[in-house]
């Protein structure tokens, strides 16, 4: 089973047990549609990679450990799709929760869901119970105060905001809980396996920004040129386009040099190639490509 | 120290804790205003009087216990006061988290303080592990889904509701877990508490109606009157006056017989009589005495 079959698998047996029976079924089918609308599923997916480069020996507790940080990313989707924020129509092809099923439950559905994402680790610790709370840890470091995404977003509304400081906290914060929770869901350290997290966090951060100004509309999954618009800090804004995208190389370089010796530190390394790839393809923009190209070649070398 | 001051003392250090150090400051502002305006504690305190009835061996993790359900409690608050729901400026006679801070960061601060709950009672349960699944599934089901106060909330949203399912979802939920929590911080059974915790709440709910529908602005810390404009299922509408108050005190008796024996039973029991009183005063309203008057004293006899 590929890594996004088994996550699929993993959030859709583990939404609808936390779904339970009885709710209000508005709020019912807002988080469904909040959670099953085609996500890319980076999040679990790395989680996953990790725990099975740790050996893998609870699958069902890395299975809710990715299921969880999952969660919590449609979450945040959900409130900054929302017009208080983005005021976005669509979200990869679909109507936004806010635009499906009004504000009110999009505003619930977004708080269900952070709930939910410590209610399904909860219940698969049942059989680890010594790993829950660091696992729990892990995840509101991810997501709270004062550097996880809610931080990051929350620096939108700053006059001054620090670039990096904000980068590292709206994206980088959940990537690095992602894969830090692949290692706790084993009872393995995490902590060699930080830097990975930062470095792939950033670089995809800085890739959201090079595809916003490039127009990426349909491979962000949300309309583009929304960072300008709405002046937020970015980096292309600071680097520019040949800037940014050296940076984004360096990050995935530093990204594929920092995972730690493990069996699969090859098969690893590998997926997070094929992800730069896919982030930035060569022949996504001609003066992406001619850029990228230079760079690029020494880092799939 | 009274249980109140022991409440905002909790609520004062884990607050300031968790916050951390280099969160963005518009945020950070928005959840201290959310917390410390002047709440009635109620929740907390509960918890905190049924831990002393259990014998209160692990003080510190009962104060997380009671910071962690008023911190949801606070989420609720800031996300109903909200555009999409109540649209209120003021709660108890300050400007509501969105009028004073704006709604993106109404938005974040609730997340943030959900977020916090989890995060306040996972550093506390440190030092008693074993303690913190049931302490963090307990806080899950008074918010979450399917029963949790988010699923009351969205209750409001359906055009078919419950009465009892809704009123038992919106404000019952908490109080349930409020007074569960405080058995659980002490390692408890939390099961001989459900129904006192269960009558507790509907109380509420029942004496929120009652006062929404008799102006009690002040008492109630927002605007009254809202339920009737926003076209709320509440009891005063299902039942009328005498029939809103005949219930009311029906609960808060059952409540009362409901403490399960320890040593502080009778301690418990007259706290919550003060409470009966302090929600629904006898001159609170010429009709209300009149009609409480025969209840009451059957009641506090």
């Amino acid at each position: 089973m590929s890594l996004h079959a088994r996550v699929e698998k993993a959030l859709q047996r583990h939404v609808e047990s936390a779904l339970g029976q009885g709710a209000p079924k508005g709020l019912e089918d807002a988080v469904r549609h909040a959670v099953f609308s085609g996500g890319a599923r980076i999040r679990p997916q790395l989680c996953v990679a990790v725990a099975i480069a740790c050996g893998d020996e609870a699958p069902h507790l890395t299975d809710a450990a990715a299921t969880a940080v999952e969660l919590m990313h449609c979450a945040s989707l959900v409130h900054d799709d929302m017009p208080a924020f983005d005021n976005a129509a669509t979200r990869r092809g679909q109507p936004t929760v806010h635009k499906a099923y009004g504000e009110p439950l999009a505003l619930l559905c977004g708080d269900a869901l952070i709930v939910m994402a410590y209610q399904v680790l909860t219940e698969a610790a049942m059989t680890h119970p010594g790993r829950l709370p660091a696992l729990v840890r892990n995840l509101s470091q991810g997501v709270g105060l004062p550097h996880g995404i809610v931080a990051g977003q929350a620096w939108e509304c700053e006059t001054r905001a620090d670039l990096a400081q904000y980068q590292r906290s709206k994206t980088g914060a959940l990537f690095v809980a992602s894969v830090r929770a692949g290692a706790l869901a084993c009872g393995q350290d995490d902590q060699p396996w930080s830097l990975f997290g930062e470095s792939l966090g950033h670089a995809y951060q800085v890739a959201d920004d090079i595809r916003d100004v490039l127009g990426q509309s349909a491979a962000l999954g949300k309309p583009a040129g929304q960072d300008q618009l709405l002046g937020r800090p970015n980096a292309m804004a600071a680097l520019g386009l040949e800037g940014a995208l050296e940076h984004f190389e360096g990050l995935m370089g530093q990204a594929i040099q920092s995972v730690p010796q493990c069996a699969c530190r090859d098969m690893l390394q590998h997926l997070v190639r094929l992800e730069s790839q896919r982030l930035i393809p060569t022949d996504l923009h001609p003066q992406v490509a001619v850029t990228r190209g230079s760079v690029a070649s020494a880092l799939h070398r």
